[in-house]
């Protein structure tokens, strides 16, 4: 149906943990150097990962604003899924990147945007997820509808991911 | 191969948490309402997801009791993958379901068994997670060997996901 | 593309947890046996599924060698994601593989090698994980650069998984 069309990538960005998130932003800057067209969709604690570092969340509610305050998110502040050992593991794999020359979580964000990776966050789960809205992520990044949304561009790729 | 026929979505559910098992139904029952055929196909911890919520697990074996004891399941049992904190975030995250109108789990997996999405436990892995048999399961359900079987019909489907 | 070729199945391994890796290679030998092509690409905490059992790591570095010693690997370390219950959950696990004729991770690697799956190493996050290179690695396990490969290979398959 989309042969004659760009190659896609689109990957569902579910977890919010940096080791998952570096390996997400890694394949869709890849994908995009390589020509294709690229959409990543944050979903659930995925979303933590376009959430701007610095400033405050706002929401409304109690239990939004607690859901805020334990799950703050933002780029900098992800955790790895295993050793992050009180932040040691996490500052060793920081350190370990530089070391080894790969750009940071921030800089492969940004180098997507530039390259035109498509950044999604999901409506639907933005209400569960502490009631965040567009102000709450960083530029770049569109809110929309769900589900919907994210087969129908599924439906059109050679390549999707759940990460 | 499959061109002419339905459209056609695999999920792989592997894993028993409450955000994973609602991120697959979500994503299974909108691809449903799109006119696509869904498979689900249940496997490792997955399996929890579609376990009985009322009565008691049968499995011979006291390997197989200890594990079922452990690892009890059914849609109502299961916790978040982050910030369960002995039941209050889990309690949390269905309150905000509630409050944005978005069907809990077990209503996402009634509208899915109504739409025709089939729903495959794995024979391989029911004999490894405590000796799982058809009747541990939720009705609408069915038994079937493994891996080939999924990899059929992935092969037939546009979208495949392992979740 | 490659309607005419082999049809191809691309796994991602991240996790190096015992289920997932299961999971992965159930997959891998079964796609295999029905005469597809399978590539199995070793990331991030996945790494851990083929380094050699036996020996020490090589690295240089402090940090390498810390790193390496708090994430030692091989496929007969592996902990299972949930219950591993200070080994006790993972001792049960392998316990009714074998009583239910399962063939254990080590059989699903060494069968996956004889029948032609290619197990990749991806460079880019072998320096990440403790500086990790070739000799780490079982053999019949190749080390090659990163996304771009993974993605040549996924944009020619039916079916890409991120496990």
């Amino acid at each position: 149906m989309a042969e004659e069309k760009k190659e896609q990538v689109t990957i569902v960005m579910f977890s919010g943990e940096l080791d998952k998130a570096l390996a997400g932003f890694m394949i869709a800057t890849t994908a995009a150097s390589m020509g294709m067209k690229v959409t990543m969709f944050f979903t659930f604690w995925g979303l933590n990962i376009i959430k701007k570092n610095e400033g405050s969340l706002k929401s409304s509610g109690w239990m939004e604003k607690m859901f805020n305050m334990m799950n703050r998110g933002g780029s900098s502040r992800l955790k790895l899924s295993h050793f992050h050992m009180m932040g040691m593991g996490t500052w060793m794999i920081k350190k370990l990147m530089k070391k080894n020359k790969m750009p940071q979580l921030e800089e492969l964000i940004s180098m997507a945007k530039e390259m035109g990776v498509e950044m999604i966050a999901c409506t639907t789960t933005c209400g569960l997820m502490g009631g965040l809205e567009e102000p709450s992520f960083i530029s770049g990044a569109q809110t929309m509808a769900g589900a919907a949304y994210f087969l129908g561009e599924a439906r059109e790729s050679k390549i999707t991911l759940f990460i």
